[in-house]
């Protein structure tokens, strides 16, 4: 793989008009897309307009006006379109975490005769954590089983209500295949939620498709909503008669009766809690444009072609031998990221995010590169291996000033 | 009450400068800051700023280097300082309702061997709704009891767990003296948790003074923070040990370690959940600075002050005698709002905003005025009240199109 072949890709590539709509600064190789999506010309516009004239401007009459009371239900309805979602059955609300302990207390009510919620060791532990949460509340009616990811259907019995999985891995990038844990989970009688945090805007998705139940997912990663942008949930239809418990006036069946007596909203909407955050929701609802003009497979397409990039360097050079791939990388079984181990990996990082190639280190030991084709050039991708090859040629991760670690690494 | 009384009140009013950071429309009168607060210059700046060049040009880095790790603790103590608050026992974060159902459990594990969630039948129906939410999870372990405002001291009991009340009536405007309600629940071995939705911002308020144990609260009402901008919530130093359910990565002691089993971080910080909205919250952050100026107390002085031209001209003039003044307004026993009721309230708030001056309709018959000290004149609501002389003079609200009722009244 050389820098020419990379550029003939770069011409070849459908996606490459999407580039100049990011306004990512012109020294950095951006690597961490999946942790924090960049901003687009788009958003920034949009928050202008949100913040400028539908607050400033209209204040509280853009409830009605300019349509923030139905904001959860159109940015819900535009990433649906990306996880093979019918029109009502998603909505745009609160953070990952929250919408994930509305969705495991639907899980629960439905399944009143079994009490597991069966989860894997190597699951993103807010998910884990939320699950513990829910059982310090409702007196152990609930139990939090975590089980290795090779012995998970080993794991299913008739006292699992409900599996708690996320579709790629964040550390390795491996991917589960939805439909065959649904369809095995659905003939144990368990129900299934899918955090799609790592796969919307990566790579296709087809809930329904899938006879999926639930599905919770992230908008500041690949669908570059904004720094914690709101989150967003997914119920399929045939459950959507289940009260959940953050049961705030915006889901309400009647919100400014200002009634005392929760009645909750029919389809999608029971599922919001408080105030929606506007101005958040707003950039996330902007940042959907892109999919106007491409479609999460053409994406997966130039992910497994920017992979390649990566994967061909580090089995032809020699600098990059000191380097374990791990993970299967983008396609049928992986997300869009390559996730490399070596011992510095935190050192190595630092130094690759001092010369503007960020990407991220994952404890223990793993440099993770998210390939993020909306904005991502195969040239990118390969310089940014030129600068890994220097690092690991010149050691230069050793300077003692690569190891002092920050709260958030 | 004259025009001239009211423009001499201006003149010597310390608040008047303030005034000049908002920007309000010049044709409106705006009497709705008590539901979204408006738009201030350096907030607009603000928010430029974080997505522009934190977002934008920072991207993930401004975790640490811009401090995004620590706003939800940042915001927090800008605004426990104007409830009293001694720093380390407020935090922003999600909304009102989701920090009420973290506080409602929270409280209920420090009382085990109690059941009850006491609160009245005029509170803001979200939060008898997250009580009844979490009901519905517990098993029953909690019950929610309704009571009238006056008999809520008579309804303790050494069944009761926690008084879940909101100081400042939505309605109204009455106003609970804590202190007084803390003694006396406290006296019973009960709890209390205060929403301060309608109090922050508007009125003093000493949590600490007032040995007050939870409080909760809106930033988008008096704070100035934007719609559904993030909320916040005071837990006291010695309640401060106390797991809460909803137990995100945010909340624990090591969010970046990625353990999988959940240990909550020492102080207020356990309190947070999942990644919180940095573009809202720095808005929220950045309307705060008005507070490096002036008091709560001096904020409170300027209402009764707004009020009184509203009493006033009531009591004077006869074309307002269809109009029953309800509540006690501004003062130590009411909040920053006066309420004027009416038999076609609905409409004449539609007529008032047709002509640019905007006030709140509450159900079922209430014409709600809020009073923000920091952008109103006195010739403000002087003017507003000629335009309500004027609609209920010629009666205009009559007018079929003011009875259409859109979704969010």
């Amino acid at each position: 793989m050389h820098l020419n072949n990379c550029r003939q890709l770069d011409q070849q590539d459908e996606l490459a008009e999407f580039k100049t709509e990011f306004l990512i600064p012109d020294n950095f190789i951006y690597l961490d897309g999946n942790s924090l999506g960049p901003l687009m010309r788009c958003v920034n516009e949009r928050i202008s307009h949100t913040v400028s004239k539908e607050w400033g401007q209209d204040l509280i009459t853009s409830w009605n006006d300019n349509d923030w009371i139905n904001l959860p239900v159109t940015t819900g309805e535009k990433i649906a379109r990306l996880i093979g979602a019918a029109p009502g059955q998603v909505i745009c609300s609160d953070s990952v975490s929250i919408n994930l302990f509305k969705i495991l207390a639907s899980a629960l009510a439905l399944r009143p005769d079994r009490n597991i919620i069966l989860s894997t060791s190597d699951n993103f532990p807010t998910d884990l954590y939320m699950a513990q949460g829910l059982a310090s509340l409702d007196g152990n009616r609930s139990k939090l089983v975590i089980s290795e990811p090779a012995e998970l259907l080993d794991s299913l019995s008739d006292a699992v209500t409900v599996l708690m999985l996320t579709e790629v891995n964040f550390r390795t990038g491996e991917r589960w295949n939805i439909k065959t844990v649904n369809e095995a989970a659905h003939e144990a009688g368990a129900l299934v939620i899918w955090d799609l945090s790592h796969s919307v805007g990566a790579l296709p998705v087809d809930l329904d498709g899938c006879e999926a139940d639930f599905a919770i997912g992230c908008g500041y990663k690949y669908l570059n909503g904004g720094p914690g942008a709101p989150a967003f949930l997914y119920v399929a239809e045939r459950h959507q008669h289940v009260s959940q418990p953050l049961a705030g006036w915006m889901g309400h069946a009647q919100p400014f009766a200002f009634n005392p007596v929760y009645e909750p909203m029919p389809g999608i909407r029971r599922f919001l809690s408080g105030t929606p955050g506007i101005i958040g929701m707003s950039a996330l609802d902007a940042a959907m444009q892109v999919w106007n003009k491409t479609t999460p497979q053409a994406v997966q397409q130039k992910s497994i072609s920017l992979a390649n990039v990566v994967r061909e360097r580090v089995k032809d050079e020699s600098v990059f031998s000191v380097l374990e791939p791990i993970g299967p990388g983008p396609g049928p079984a992986g997300g869009s990221q390559v996730s490399l181990r070596h011992e510095s990996a935190y050192e190595i990082v630092q130094a690759l995010i001092e010369r503007g190639v960020i990407g991220d280190f994952r404890n223990p030991d793993i440099i993770r590169f998210g390939l993020c084709p909306l904005f991502l050039s195969h040239e990118d991708v390969y310089q940014a291996m030129d600068h890994l090859a220097e690092v690991l040629d010149s050691r230069e991760y050793d300077d003692p000033r690569f190891k002092t670690r920050s709260f958030v690494t």
